[in-house]
């Protein structure tokens, strides 16, 4: 049991699943959460993904060993910064944010010295919300990358590693800003599209879609406002993934224009052997 | 059992469920597989898809009462109008085919007088290839769209639909050409954006990628020449549906250039509710 009180601020699907992986495995003697509504607490408190609920953030840090913020990204920050003044000497601050570039710049300059705030990104989650759905095993196998940057403590950074690893997860170093642009690939993007192409279909053709549209529209189920925040967040990279996407649909759209059989082929032959590489 | 022998031209993923689906419902006494390949031929009889496979088209379609090509779409009009001579009079074609106007205008001018060819769609399928991946109950709850022309003779599209409900598959009848516009929409699309967005992945990426990248872009895996004849055989309608997919992502475009958190949301919150709608 290498935590005394781990705190998670923010009890949805990420937080209540950390809070259920870190409790099931013993990473922690006592998971306290910190929420706005006492309904999500006591959800969470009943699916046994904390022990205890607070409204209070400062409250809920004081006895903190490690905190982890499982907030909206447009939150973060600011929590960080509200948290850390009544947190004890030593405390590690992390968190589950979808973007680090802008977030770990805000927090680092202003953070007091008795204290360490390193930033986590979980590769995990799904289109669902809220602590009903929490999953000891989320974190399972999965990656979540952990931040560097030239003032990262290094203890801090070991610290945050061994953390996630006992949780399930495999663990990647990545600068904030590279990061925020693989994301923007693999992660933010492909939501943007999904979203553009279940806003585009006509009320009368969903009878007519298949697995194919389900699967490929599935994480446009997605909170709005929660990725708003996360484009916003990214916004720089997000618009030259978008960029990157509308010059390939060019390359398609000339293909398809000129009835150009082997141009499509070689398109569609070049994007199976990518996802068949990623496995199901 | 409404059908003394049932052939079907194209043992594949879709051929061959057909296959199953039909002998394990008792709806045909008799079925005759017609491939290119003896070894997809004795696959097909090794899952119990067919009673026995020919190589020669002639052969396949000479005793059937009905004769369903589940071959790649731009093979399925040569392919009726090759076996119809050899048929009794009476029989019925139809198919499984991704597209239909130019494949129905195709057939039905040049169809001898003594066999009706209608046309149809299952909306079932995967990215998965081959009779070893045959699902009896591939169409079961699915829907198959049956098309109607003002040529179409009512005693077989009756006949048709009987037979894929006879399977498990709801029907819709259509038009050809508004099958084909909506399917470029909720299928022909889909499968393009998907293909696009895995091919623009770098190398590098890929471990950065989770359940939502893989969710999205599942169906670029399916196969290149089948997908490359679909987009070919419809090209215009799914041209007409990328240029509403290219719209769509300039407005997504234009809010994240502004900043403009609300449109971004209105966005998003949009795709989800047409999202929720589907399901899962």
């Amino acid at each position: 049991m290498s935590i005394e009180t781990l705190t998670i601020v923010g009890v949805g699907l990420i937080g209540g699943s950390l809070g259920l992986a870190a409790k099931q495995r013993r990473v922690a003697a006592r998971v306290i959460g910190v929420g706005r509504q006492q309904r999500s607490l006591d959800q969470a408190r009943a699916v046994g993904a904390i022990d205890e609920g607070v409204l209070d953030l400062a409250a809920g840090a004081r006895p903190a060993d490690l905190i982890v913020f499982c907030t909206p990204v447009d939150r973060i920050a600011d929590q960080v910064l509200e948290a850390a003044p009544h947190c004890r000497p030593g405390t590690l601050l992390t968190d589950a944010g979808s973007t680090k570039a802008g977030l770990v710049q805000a927090i680092v300059s202003r953070l007091p010295g008795h204290v360490a705030f390193v930033g986590s990104h979980p590769l995990a989650g799904s289109e669902k919300r809220g602590p009903v759905y929490a999953d000891a095993d989320l974190f399972e196998g999965r990656l979540t990358i952990v931040t560097r940057t030239s003032r990262t403590d290094e203890p801090a950074l070991a610290r945050t590693r061994h953390f996630w690893e006992s949780v399930g997860a495999r663990v990647k170093i990545m600068a904030p800003e590279a990061h925020d642009q693989a994301l923007a690939r693999t992660s933010h993007l492909p939501h943007l599209a999904a979203s553009a192409l279940a806003g585009i279909l006509p009320a009368a053709d969903a009878e007519l879609t298949a697995t194919g549209f389900r699967d490929c529209t599935r994480i446009a189920a997605g909170d709005p406002e929660l990725w708003t925040a996360i484009f916003l967040q990214n916004r720089a990279a997000v618009l030259a993934a978008l960029e990157t996407l509308e010059r390939q649909l060019d390359r398609f759209r000339q293909a398809l224009q000129t009835s150009d059989a082997t141009a499509l082929t070689e398109l569609l032959a070049q994007a199976k052997k990518v996802r068949d590489a990623l496995g199901t």
